[in-house]
């Protein structure tokens, strides 16, 4: 397999050829937009933005870096997107406004973007166009076919690209389940009619590469809240993503099996839940579904309660009643809460304190693997074989998912048969190209992450969040020196202030910082060695190496001077 | 069962009984220290440290309060030590020079301490003795018999102490492991022992509680290292914790087995296993370990380099590796490495992130629990049930792990027939007081985290790390404004610096800021209202609705106030 890493890096400019440009956030590549272009067009699949990791401190969203697509602004023809899930809607609200081009999607991905964008009022200059499996749409030299996939959220889409090398088959997100609950299953057929037809380029999903077998189906988490529903003796609290409205309904089914009401908890859910039962993607068995206000006072083993927290957000409405926080519910002994989700790498810890905390409150918490209260959305490695085996591309690019989980799936389809030399293992920005009969990489586009932080986008680069870690880890010192103009020496004992590095305003180790510094700046000569920039130089690296030799920590020390 | 959250909270002063109280870092109970005391006496099992949660940064260790030690200094008779692994032994070099006491444990124990406070130049202060398992040590009205348990580090212990109100029996961490390497089993006839004579209270592991059925043996590890030796075309890299001393064995026979030398990298690993080698602990078959200067020039499939970091620690040998920054080192094409352990949650993305650049170096990396190069030293849920079957404790008081694997581990109990009010569920420092024939919560002592931050030993308080998470999160904004003493009023513009906030200095929000801060001093009334503290204050709420409204940002703003 060629992986990017280890090939050339030219441009070509050649004549026009297909191009692949994948994007993602943090480690994942191709997770949140890939680009197709040829000749003067670019299609834009999925807009999505990726959650920040622990070495981005206070950053709300990472988004797509989209430099390369506004330097081509009049190529771009359409947006083309798989499913409603964040990491490939969630960038929209940024992005879109750039471009004066519609984005195509199925029934509930485009009631899920409407959401979005009506809440930042950008709905009525967005062109949104609803579509259904099987149908075709033309974007330039591109001809878009949306087939159904399985998914953890219905009316989920891979899609089957026509251009003039050939057939490009993106499989967004998806797993091979036949059963799946309100939702179609992947379209086996249309994969083989694609694989008969010919797939020059394929692209798919990675995530679930490093485990074995096949994804349980959707179905199989029924008995399991059945068992729930039935035994619990109160209420039931069920925390799962807000998207998952599957898991929605199989909570909902459950619980009118057994007489319980169910009371939707939590914004996002709310906004969901209504959408989706207004277009038909959510059904209520017969006024299951209620106002918590209006079933509050029934009787516990009534009762179940749908809200969103399994990952563990701090300002989740489960969070929140863990913390004894939330305004309309107190979670009490009898309570069953059930957490439908795998926590997300690096939020393990999060979901503990949150398992914790209701256990502390006299809850029975239902959790983990074992509990069967969960099933991955992504396939295992033997629907990736079958995916391979259906569609039998020529060529094989990995998406989704960090690059081990790329190359493993690479490895895995060599032992398929695919030739080393036609699997390609991208990074992000990258640039793939092909024609009829070959593959290879040809350069880089821009694409860094793109950090949102409160109202600024962009605008936080790579020194902020360094100095935000660095501040972290042994907090910030401040020295405020005040020279005479005249004499370049100190009119009085510095100024020091200190946060996050010793527990005491007054502590031995700060106040013999001020007096270390005072003493040498006394013996300052006048003159140039005078300048205030040189002063405050030299007083941060007096305090620097004062601090680190008393406490062997590594405050930012920062000096300021002022010159009177 | 009883959760210590929920009794009323009073001290006892009645006639001597039989106090336990436990201690333990971050949200573990239990897990790093645990005192015994009766009348007079006070013995201590277990000294040791725990990592730093994400809520804690630039924290190097969180060791047990010993206020509650310190005042009742006389009482303490000694420190048994039921293993040597950090979390048990770690905080050894900051406590025991405050205690003129021995500290008894069995050889390898004793041999990982004398590294340990050695380092430290401690040593020559310690009084260190080494037991053997069956013996029996004399401590006030307490008889320590040592025996003999399986955990992923040899010669570990379980303690049974005989006190005036009965046999309490401390598992330490263990698992039912009957084919250990290099190790002794758990001693079943010891258990079954103590179980006739009669166990008055068990203290008992509830780390692996979570997990159905039993842990596998440690050596079901061997057939895939042997796998591993044999087929891997390249360098072998097993990357373990330095005390996994029957691992590291495994490595030894399995490399000895196909003929390659075993370099050790890493100084902690190089330590233990000199240690373990002079003790007799751990056996080279004939030269297999060889200093990597002597081997480095072999065939690489001659080659095996056992190191430490399959945690992602950033200074561990395996992490430099993975960055292309160790000494001697450089991942290439055709290497294998093995991660021979599971992450402790908090530590998924640094695991991650060496794993995704040893891939991209061109290893073959092998993790993860499908490839079979991990056990758990731990006890699943049958083992657990195995000890009480065996033991039949009067009371129960699971410790080791969180609340909620405390809380399923008694749950678990009360399945197999101990009453519900005989099971205790302990927080850190909350005082359990036995009689023959009773058991209650009756009291706290302090038990808060003591962090250990660079030369600091607890010195560092919760205004300190709710500082340092501030500053990470939005930056910090520091205003000095010259106020002319007179006037009450601004000399000149303020400055102003920024860390963390905003990418550029000058960035308009800044020189808003300034600009904003400038005008309404001008405005101050001379006389009271320009107290420095005053305007201090007033710059400061200025300054941050500015930002806030501007930004959504909310960094510190720390204001100085200069009067000339």
């Amino acid at each position: 397999m060629v992986f990017s890493g280890h090939q050339e890096r030219y441009i070509t400019l050649a004549k026009p050829r297909l191009r692949i440009i994948p994007f993602g956030g943090t480690g994942e590549i191709g997770k949140n937009m890939t680009l197709l272009e040829y000749g003067n067009s670019i299609i834009v699949v999925d807009c999505g933005v990726m959650f920040p990791e622990e070495t981005m401190p206070g950053i709300d969203l990472v988004i797509p870096d989209v430099t390369y697509l506004l330097d081509k602004k009049k190529k771009v023809k359409a947006f083309f997107i798989t499913h409603g899930h964040e990491d490939h809607i969630g960038a929209l609200p940024y992005i879109l406004p750039l471009f004066d081009v519609p984005v195509y999607s199925t029934a509930l991905t485009i009631g899920l973007i409407t959401v979005k964008l009506r809440e930042r009022r950008l709905l009525d200059s967005s062109d949104l166009r609803t579509i259904t499996h099987g149908q075709r749409i033309e974007a330039g030299p591109f001809n878009v076919e949306f087939f159904s996939v399985a998914h953890s959220v219905p009316d989920a889409s891979g899609l089957a690209i026509r251009t003039p090398v050939g057939t490009v088959v993106h499989t967004g997100d998806f797993k091979i389940d036949l059963t799946p609950v309100e939702s179609k299953p992947t379209d086996m057929g249309a994969l083989a009619r694609l694989g008969t037809e010919g797939v020059q380029v394929l692209l798919a999903d990675s995530t679930g590469v490093e485990r074995p077998g096949y994804t349980p189906s959707e179905s199989t988490v029924g008995p399991a809240f059945d068992e729930i529903m039935r035994n619990s003796p109160g209420r039931v609290i069920v925390a799962t993503f807000a998207s998952l409205i599957s898991r929605i309904q199989q909570v909902i089914n459950k619980s009118a099996k057994y007489d319980r009401k169910v009371a939707v908890v939590g914004r996002s859910m709310i906004q969901n839940v209504n959408m989706a039962l207004d277009l038909g993607y959510l059904h209520d068995p017969g006024d299951t579904i209620q106002p918590w206000e209006k079933i509050m006072n029934l009787a516990p083993n009534k009762l179940t309660i749908m809200t969103t927290g399994a990952q563990g957000e701090p300002t989740s409405a489960l969070s929140r009643m863990a913390n004894r926080d939330h305004r309309q519910i107190t979670i009490r002994t009898g309570d069953t809460v059930v957490l439908s989700a795998t926590p997300i790498p690096g939020n393990e810890e999060l979901v503990s304190r949150n398992i914790d905390n209701l256990f502390r409150l006299g809850a029975n918490v239902i959790y983990g693997a074992d509990a069967k209260v969960h099933v991955s959305g992504h396939p295992g490695r033997e629907e990736l074989k079958m995916l391979l085996s259906v569609t039998r591309p020529k060529f094989l690019v990995p998406v989704h998912g960090e690059v081990r989980h790329l190359i493993l799936h690479g490895r895995m389809a060599e032992t398929l048969g695919i030739p080393a030399d036609h699997i390609l293992i991208p990074e992000n920005g990258r640039v793939m190209e092909f024609s009829p009969d070959s593959a290879r990489f040809v350069g880089h586009v821009p694409a860094s992450n793109v950090f949102v932080d409160g109202l600024g986008v962009g605008n936080i680069g790579d020194v902020v969040l360094r100095d935000r870690v660095h501040l972290s880890q042994d907090g910030v010192v401040i020295a405020v020196i005040t020279l005479n103009r005249r004499t370049g020496k100190p009119v009085n004992r510095p100024d020091i202030v200190s946060r996050g590095f010793v527990d005491d305003v007054d502590d031995p180790i700060i106040e013999g910082g001020r007096d270390l510094l005072y003493r040498s700046l006394q013996h300052t000569h006048a003159n140039t060695s005078a300048e205030p920039v040189y002063v405050q130089n030299k007083a941060r690296d007096i305090l620097q190496k004062h601090f680190f030799t008393k406490t062997k920590r590594r405050p930012m020390v920062l000096s300021v001077v002022v010159e009177v």
